[in-house]
């Protein structure tokens, strides 16, 4: 039996010597290696936390303590220690979740996968521990220092900062990058603090005294408790953190498993808000990850282990089209420039940046301020393009409206991964971005169906000057082109069914395909219908609605929610224009999606052409039978 | 002719004296005290920058130079000195806004009012000049102490700093409070900045410097122009902003046009991202301000000038009740506790906090840190109720969503001045919160019609513990109670007119009365309603569905969104639940509203009873003359 096979909860680990500790984050990591490249899922930020996980486990009591992960994808090494060790079914249904999941464990705190919320949520936690008069509790964050570019974080350290007598451990696992390198102010800062002479400083006195003491772990602790006069010699003083009023420990090499635990322990001791600063090395221990410097390990697909390519081709056909089409609006427009929050090359921006290195601007993890500066550019001449995944433009959304909308800023924000992502689980599905966008005035959504309207739609939206756009398309392989019969007003028309036209058949973006087959489907049974593509879903267009009218039934499907989504928009605005045509509308229901495929998902929400077709085609049979509405050549 | 009169662009500001500029300033404070006690505004943050206005007008070159306020409302100054000094129509309809305005001026850039995107602005336009090959034009961003603990300005400080050779300089007013008194480690890092040798000798060296000079402003600052190297003996190590690599200047007292004259030029010289760090007094010069500890000089109604009391009756009746309840709430609950984002006394948690002091938390301006850490005190055993102005939970969205929502926390939201506020201008109409709210699983939200109903729904939100529940009511006087007649399912009955119902009247929290006054007007032409009130608004519930089910035509009016709002929402639930019954929704319309009274923009959107009443009865008219589907006993 391997040591990982004998730890099944954290007090296993205090058992363990540290010659065996060092065995266990060896068998660790072979795990993850060889399990995550199996099923995918995110290698280089737990290759990065073995021996930081160790350490926690062993200095705090889980899950009396409470160990909150920012961004939980750093928890595959905290899952093995916490009796998960079956990790076959990785971030499939059944499967284990790729991030903390309460139902999963009673050690997992928080689900989301949005960066930057670890802080907020511990200090909640001690507030409400000490009132509670339960303030022997210890709760520490695990949080990236990329992270920490994230405004929440600042609000949270200023918050924290406030509670002296509060004990809350921060522990800032540097590893000088998110999914890219972190960048800024800040950045320059832990690099500085590296480099002080306290870093060999507290490992030379953690080495000793935890060698001095025996055996490491609690005992090291309980040693060390109360010894917090002492701790000011380890304590450098340090600009930002400190100017703020929060300790600093550190820096620590996160992979010494007994500099961490005397770092962690002394945190501990101190009895107030203290930083303790973990230098690690993302993908830690593997080489292909090592060796790479596009952080291509971050997340990755299936690969083959040893080498680390891909088994299956790209996964990232949309990106791919909107990375080469960008570089060519800008080889034509020198007011275009492109920002992105911490995703560059993941939102396709690589290439944009090598051309033309002083037209893009990574903000970090920080989505409000990427819109707001763009709402700047604009106002000073430039025509910014914001590429971020759908689902973190949530985090933006006030600036979208306050800064970007209300003033009329010619922006255009690029929504990659929008709709259902599937197995990263709940936070990370585009789904809220059409029926939330739909709120802003004057702003103008496209939804493309193929690589060529995502070029097509991508050169409307940049010539737009007076206002928000917004182009966003889905995680995964583009289709095939599906070329237009016809454009009737602004709207593409794909397919005209035989028979007099009663259904209109409305697809959203990658949906279009499906709303295809739903056309096809309908055609099988002799009901005669119109597919449309409306290119342009936000605001609903005129002519769909006139389209609508003039028929007796109209289907949308959308991938978004369904709940104040697209096709709710084009119910309200048919009934605006008083017409009475009955609008069904398919999309993604308002619930959190557990982990599971894209395909497992739309199956479980009807979402399929022949789901869709069938309950059409009862719509018809119970409709009036009124005269049609539609004068077939029209069309 | 006062001096003030004279001023008529920034250029007339370099032509006075010393001497002219404090009469200046103080013919300023007089205008402002005057002006702003007849129309109601901003009076404390505007007496505050005075001084600084003027100095920022003299040094730089406005509007080739862009000077960025934060949080508008301190932009008065600004105005008076930039050819606005008409502010007999204050934030009336016609009349001046309250906050910079491009139509009013090119000296004006951003018009929202939402806290601390300054900095991000800035940061955009100052890379824009960069690109553009102007960058001999200075940026300069102005905020409050109050607005640097918001998130967003943590993220534009951590990329400002990354433009070292990028010449910006932030202003930072420092009256040691936002709308109350600034909280955190940031506001002591402040206080003990202030308190530096460095500042007496920024103030000494800059007054003898201008002294030499001659005279002050642009001549001072060509003299002192390239003398870079010297900067460093005035600007101290200042921990928190160098340590992330952004200059330091100060503090400098915010009320000595020279010293700030002093300080500018030297930060414009410098070239790279500086910090001015002046020192103001909000209030300063008014007596009746000064001498008010809780801040009622922040914004005002119409008062008396020397008294400083108000001529009109409380406007804020909704928040009185919501005070008095929370604290009966807390007194029987020792888990609720109470959080807000640098609004404490404006929401009225004044109460709560004078009895519960260990139970309040003031988290600065900082929505997603409200948010989120009260998931962490539900997480931990706590029931937070998070109060805010409904405009500003646009700033919290992703963490309603992903931290509370998705989690099934048991936090409670107070939305105040929800719906329409007219004459704060746009960006503070609380106006999108139920549209937006929509689209959040699990979220129950109410919108009380009466005090009565505010204490009841506020108590039953207090008792969910399984999901986010919203209590959402406007700015302005409760109405008088509206008994409910009946109570059918989850819904209140209010009026049933006379004849066949074939109405169903639905108002939505504040709007309940025009309900009521279109049921009485559709009765006086012999049209029969059903007027109700559903309490709970989100989800619909399905007794509201099948009451629509059963008349022939719905109206819903709402003080919000139209777009996506509730009455969107129960047209979708309808549609889902197979009635063809049609919806007629009445709402805000999706637009920016300019300042204008609550009466005229409810008058603009056809709001009043009469206006919904007399396009209803244009409706049943309309109506195929089916049998009604309504039986009238059953109702």
């Amino acid at each position: 039996m391997s040591q990982l096979e004998r730890i099944r909860r954290p007090a296993d680990l205090r058992r363990l010597t540290s010659p065996e500790l060092e065995v266990l984050a060896k068998e660790i990591r072979e795990f993850l290696v060889s399990s995550v490249s199996a099923t995918g899922g995110h290698m280089g930020p737990n290759l990065g936390v073995v021996e930081l996980t160790i350490a926690l486990h062993r200095v705090f009591d889980s899950p009396v303590d409470r160990i909150v992960f920012d961004t939980g994808h750093q928890a595959y090494v905290h899952k093995l220690l916490t009796g998960r060790q079956d990790f076959s079914g990785l971030r499939r249904r059944g499967g284990m979740s790729g991030y903390p999941s309460r139902a999963e464990s009673d050690h997992d705190i928080v689900e989301n996968s949005h960066a930057s919320t670890a802080l907020s949520w511990a200090d909640g936690i001690a507030k409400a521990n000490e009132l509670r008069g339960l303030d022997d509790r210890c709760v520490v964050a695990v949080i990236g220092d990329g992270a920490l570019t994230g405004g929440m974080a600042w609000e949270a350290l200023n918050n924290i900062a406030d509670g002296q007598d509060r004990s809350l451990i921060i522990v800032v696992n540097d590893n000088g990058r998110s999914y890219a390198p972190t960048i800024g102010g800040l950045a320059h800062h832990l690099d500085a603090l590296r480099t002080t002479p306290s870093y060999e400083k507290v490992l030379g006195w953690g080495k000793r005294t935890l060698q001095r003491s025996g055996t490491p772990g609690r005992v090291a602790f309980d040693a060390l408790h109360g010894m917090k006069k002492g701790l000011k010699d380890v304590i450098a003083p340090q600009g930002l953190f400190e100017g703020l009023g929060i300790k600093y420990v550190g820096p620590v090499d996160g992979h010494d498993i007994s500099a961490m635990e005397f770092a962690l322990t002394r945190a501990r001791a101190y009895g107030g808000p203290v930083i303790v600063h973990a230098i690690t090395e993302k993908g830690r221990g593997y080489t292909p990850a090592e060796e790479d410097v596009r952080d291509r390990f971050h997340a990755v697909g299936v690969i083959h282990p040893e080498t680390g390519l891909p088994v299956a081709p790209s996964r990232f056909g949309w990106t791919s089209v909107f990375a080469e089409e960008i570089v060519e609006i800008a080889r034509r427009r020198s007011d275009v420039v492109a920002l992105t929050a911490a995703m560059l090359a993941p939102v396709g921006l690589a290439p944009f940046a090598e051309e033309f290195p002083d037209r893009v601007f990574d903000v970090g993890i920080a989505e409000q301020h990427a819109v707001t500066s763009a709402a700047g550019m604009a106002f000073a001449g430039l025509h910014p393009v914001v590429a971020l995944y759908a689902t973190f433009l949530n985090r933006g959304y006030d600036q979208v409206l306050m800064d970007v909308a209300l003033h009329r800023a010619g922006v255009t924000f690029v929504l990659d991964r929008a709709g259902l992502t599937g197995d990263d689980g709940a936070s990370h599905n585009g789904m809220w971005d059409m029926a939330l966008l739909r709120t802003v005035p004057g702003l103008r959504l496209a939804a493309p169906r193929d690589a060529e309207t995502l070029r097509a739609e991508l050169r409307e939206a940049v010539a737009v000057e007076d206002g928000p756009t917004v182009v966003r398309y889905p995680k995964g392989a583009v289709p095939e082109e599906m070329p237009a019969l016809a454009r009737q007003g602004s709207v593409d028309v794909l397919a005209r069914h035989a028979g007099t036209p009663r259904v209109l058949v409305v697809g959203v973006g990658a949906m279009t395909r499906t709303a295809v087959e739903v056309g096809a489907a309908l055609d099988a049974q002799g009901i005669g219908s119109t597919v449309v593509d409306p290119r342009w879903v936000l605001p609903v267009a005129a002519d769909l609605v006139d389209l609508a009218a003039r028929h007796d039934l109209v289907v949308t499907v959308e991938d978004g929610l369904v709940t104040a989504g697209v096709g709710s928009a084009l119910r309200d605005a048919v009934a605006e224009a008083g017409s009475d045509v009955p609008v069904r509308s398919h999309g993604i229901p308002l619930r959190f999606l557990e982990h599971a495929s894209r395909g497992e998902l739309v199956e479980d929400f009807h979402l399929r052409g022949q789901d869709i077709a069938r309950e059409a085609a009862a719509s018809v049979a119970s409709l009036p039978t009124l005269p049609s509405r539609v004068d077939a050549t029209e069309v």
